[in-house]
């Protein structure tokens, strides 16, 4: 690779980092952190006892995930928390977001907030410093502001939601630090994500559809910041449930590192998401929730936890001959 | 109106509710909260002594935007918190959100959560009861879910943006309370906001939009649910900034009531908003963020509080004479 460094003045790029962990581990599982109270063990919520039932809820959150991260770290590449679950229990899950990003990554595991966060840009500013911490060297600063952003945790990536426009995105891309990243929606898992997703574009080439033209952006973003492995900062998020697209996504973003939910109890496959890796294998990485976090509810024989480390394992190895 | 009851079911629509209090202040004014750390008076900084210096803004924003929201309570007719500077403390920032939600209902304003949530149904279920609290009768819960939705504050209107399409939605939309509402993206203030939401669409009428699309499906959402002063409860965010498109879009949404920021600092008049209200003056409620809390920076007569209040009566003032 030679159009840029991988280690220019913004320090390593997110793909390289990600994708020299997929090599390191063998394995591109992202493990979805999606605590659903009504699916958590019961005995975890023995012996809680607060005054708010959020800071109780928040309690067995943490016990649930802090084992699952744990028992997982050595077969994932990363884990996504989901922020809607966070954002139900309040301040308190705020909290136990936090703690749980620390936990991860002090566990070798990169992390992906899930916030898909989007707005003005000025406002996008705001959720970039809130997320990734104030790298920019551009943004006003006072005593205070720099204060708080030392105390926050720093997420490894962040997804964002492009409906705005580039200057929706750019606070974002022009606020990564060494080895951030963000992920950017471009074609969503969801049953109607072709409402929007697919329309096609007057005035282009036939089949050309706004997904495409989000695709477009990132491509340029990445051109501009490529690393040794030949993918750039800005990832993308293509949905394992549109194989089809998944495929010409793929080819259309050459250098834009892939984040595949859908998997598993959504419905994806293992030879659903081939076509998002690149020859080598790299190029993509793969999430699911439900079916790791839940797998204890089908494996009477093994722990919350080990039951969620045979099933990130099962996922694994299923990817790896994929 | 005949074609649906203000008072189904679900009670009083989001539209009714909001040109109900607009007719009774007589004012279209939303004052947007985006709590600047680097704008709010250095005053406010003094004599505030905690561990954590997040928690420390938090208690600098709450001494800034609470005597705000009182001075303007008589003024406008709701008030927008900005999640993202919230969000920019932390927990401790969620927590003087969760009060602010609090102190503005008690005072007789409307509050419209800024947040631009967006996910897959499964998720988007969980912000939606984040923000709206759980109204949908069809969600499982238990003893502590009950306990939590009982115990977080509920908004009375959220962003949300369509990117995932109608299904990214739904949630929200099934899990409107009495008097709730939402306030989707649709043609957003920022410059490059025609990046997507203007390419036009193959194969439909010239000049249809990716943005008419979604105008569309909200439409069809208030048809279903309209109350008896013409609006439904699903509403649309359109900038000041493109008053042509304020004026189309008017036309193609007759039932929506419309969200319009970019009022002030973002270069938005009272002249070009004009269009994005029905004959009766109704159909519209129009915020403006900075050039309100920041007035006091301009007025050295008044305390930033008055002179918050006295830049909101201008705003008023303004937009009954257009």
């Amino acid at each position: 690779m030679t159009q840029a460094s991988s280690t220019d003045s913004r320090g390593i790029s997110f793909g390289d980092r990600l994708f020299q962990a997929v090599q390191q581990k063998d394995s591109a599982v992202v493990v979805g952190l999606d605590p659903d109270l009504t699916l958590i063990p019961p005995e975890l919520f023995r012996g809680v006892d607060e005054s708010s039932s959020r800071r109780m809820a928040a309690v067995v959150v943490k016990r649930f995930l802090q084992p699952i991260i744990g028992a997982v770290a050595d077969v994932a590449v990363a884990v996504k928390p989901q922020l809607a679950y966070f954002e139900r229990l309040g301040p308190y899950g705020m909290e136990v977001y936090e703690e749980l990003v620390r936990y991860a990554q002090a566990h070798d595991l990169l992390v992906i907030t899930d916030a898909k966060r989007n707005d003005v840009p000025q406002t996008a500013w705001q959720y970039s410093i809130a997320y990734l911490g104030l790298n920019a060297a551009d943004q006003h600063v006072t005593e205070l502001t720099t204060a708080i952003d030392r105390e926050g945790p720093k997420t490894d990536a962040l997804t964002v939601n492009g409906y705005l426009g580039r200057d929706g995105i750019q606070p974002f891309v022009d606020n990564l630090g060494s080895g951030q990243g963000l992920f950017v929606l471009v074609k969503t898992s969801n049953p109607s994500s072709g409402d929007l997703q697919d329309l096609q574009v007057a005035g282009e080439l036939p089949g050309r559809t706004v997904a495409h033209h989000v695709a477009s952006w990132i491509e340029e973003w990445n051109a501009a910041r490529m690393g040794e492995l030949g993918y750039g900062p800005v990832g993308a998020v293509v949905g394992a449930t549109y194989p089809e697209e998944l495929a010409i996504l793929r080819s259309l973003m050459p250098k834009t590192p892939f984040l595949i939910p859908g998997f598993g109890a959504q419905g994806g496959t293992a030879a659903d998401v081939r076509r998002g890796f690149d020859a080598r294998g790299l190029g993509a990485v793969v999430n699911a929730s439900r079916s790791i976090l839940y797998a204890y509810r089908k494996s009477a024989d093994l722990s919350f936890d080990q039951a969620a480390r045979r099933a990130a394992i099962t996922m694994r190895d299923a990817l790896r001959k994929a």
